[in-house]
């Protein structure tokens, strides 16, 4: 049983589960495990990864339209080296501080292998919670910020030279998108974040939303990042489509909402494609760019890409 | 470095630790990691395996004399067996629901080894929260519930016949003492939770609230499970002061307040010894039992006892 259906089978028990994070009483939460072998590749500093997997926690909060309150993490390895713990820690600090959340501390444990488990908490706005199953026919698909920069990431870390390495870690520290959530809280019909990449997270909302979606390539915003590792523009498109991992947020917004929301999201916020009416049971027809099915595939955790 | 000096190590960047859980803005939020090889001994169900684990972050919450409100976990496998997580799932709902809480979900991963770790969340009351560092001398030192039962479990695990077996998962779930936290809030001195073990425990209460303890070994509520595996006095002490993981409430209490709260804690509440002044930085003889030093010994991860 993979993960998709694991989860599946025990949606029925936990009917808050199943959205970016859970709401209890205007409460946020969500945790996250991540772990070396397969979420930090060689070369990546521990403040990249304090940083990284508590933003990771923190971009769920960021996609339910709520503000981050609070984030705790455990930090397991074979054994405690002094300096890596503390950059660790200071990683998870600066994200925290980035979106006005603070890092409280967590727990120590020891374990075959570098691992982390993140939470983190928020309030949701007198909005509301904004779930991926309110989207519209009609709405506009949109992003915040730019995509590919994990992808552009993992590709540096394996070039592997000093300046590529250091590149690479710069990529990882995302900002998570707290302040471009609240914004959008309110106005967006549905949201979520990318952390399975833009083609995955697209058929996840339109499956929520019972909806269909249809993107426009050129559309799509692509990092920079992207234009240092990918010539084609083909192979672009694949990194900043379908790796994820980006920590972006995508939501669908009404068409007259969208010039005004755009301006009050820091990161930006792209119209790339449009919602539409569902097609009837059809998967693999949901989700079309320019015209064509666009595959509901993604990043697996443990496959190389 | 081992825990505790890493624990040290990273105090100053993060004052909000360090006490059972984290408090913000009237929120308590607390993490732990559990995982197969130091954690669940061979025989542990998956059902106990879930209400342990969470029940661990909840003994947190209740230490905090906070009304715990939401849990989440990870659960991490080398695969996703339905029936395995299911349980798992099971025992996680059930012990939120011994205590008022809710499970909320998690996150799914693969990892090299059984792994979870868990998130509780609670609501200080208008008391506010209770921390480890306000005992006064002349204090009553009291404890909930009995002592020794994850050391007794630990021993029927090991025996491994199926009745024992049985026995064992039994033991393993405990009640996290929300409740007791809740009628001991506002009362309190000084509390925390017990999952190092009574010695321990009492070591770091002492230290925090700058005190001397006085115990007296017989007052120490034993739990039966205990005779029925350890049969000499001073093992039966060993068993229920140094082994640790019960979970129960360490807290103290002044005097004139024992006998009126005691009866408002549902697991009930034994005086077992009296804060004292403090030990002139003598750590040693920071806490003694019977008269004599007890030592700082307690649980630590991944030994045999």
């Amino acid at each position: 049983m993979n993960e998709r259906d694991a989860l599946r089978a025990i949606a029925a028990d936990l009917p808050q589960a199943g959205d970016d994070a859970a709401v209890i009483d205007g409460t946020v939460i969500t945790t996250d495990m991540l772990h070396e072998r397969t979420d930090f590749p060689p070369g990546t500093t521990r403040y990249a990864a304090g940083w990284r997997a508590v933003g990771a926690s923190l971009s769920d909060v960021a996609a339910m339209g709520a503000a981050a309150s609070a984030a705790v993490a455990v930090y397991a390895d074979e054994a405690f080296d002094r300096e890596a713990l503390t950059r660790f820690v200071a990683g998870a600090v600066d994200v925290c501080e980035a979106v006005g959340a603070e890092y409280v501390g967590g727990d120590l444990d020891e374990h075959v292998e570098f691992t982390t488990a993140t939470t983190a908490v928020g309030d949701v706005t007198d909005a509301g919670p904004v779930t991926r199953d309110g989207a519209r026919p009609g709405d506009a698909l949109c992003v915040t910020g730019e995509w590919g920069r994990s992808a552009a990431a993992l590709r540096l870390f394996k070039r592997g030279d000093d300046g590529a390495i250091e590149r690479a870690n710069e990529l990882f520290r995302f900002t998570p998108r707290v302040a471009d959530g609240l914004a959008l809280a309110g106005t967006a019909t549905a949201m979520m974040d990318s952390s399975d990449g833009l083609a995955r997270s697209c058929h996840q909302l339109a499956e929520a939303s019972e909806v269909g979606i249809e993107l426009e390539r050129d559309a799509v915003p692509v990092h920079p990042a992207v234009e240092e590792v990918a010539e084609a523009s083909a192979e672009r498109f694949e990194l900043a489509a379908h790796f994820g991992e980006d920590f972006e947020l995508l939501c669908a917004v009404p068409e007259e909402d969208v010039s005004g929301v755009s301006e009050a999201c820091p990161a930006g916020l792209t119209r790339i494609g449009t919602v539409v009416e569902g097609s009837d049971g059809d998967a693999a027809a949901r989700v079309t760019a320019d015209g064509d099915p666009l595959p509901d595939r993604g990043f697996t955790h443990g496959t190389d890409k």
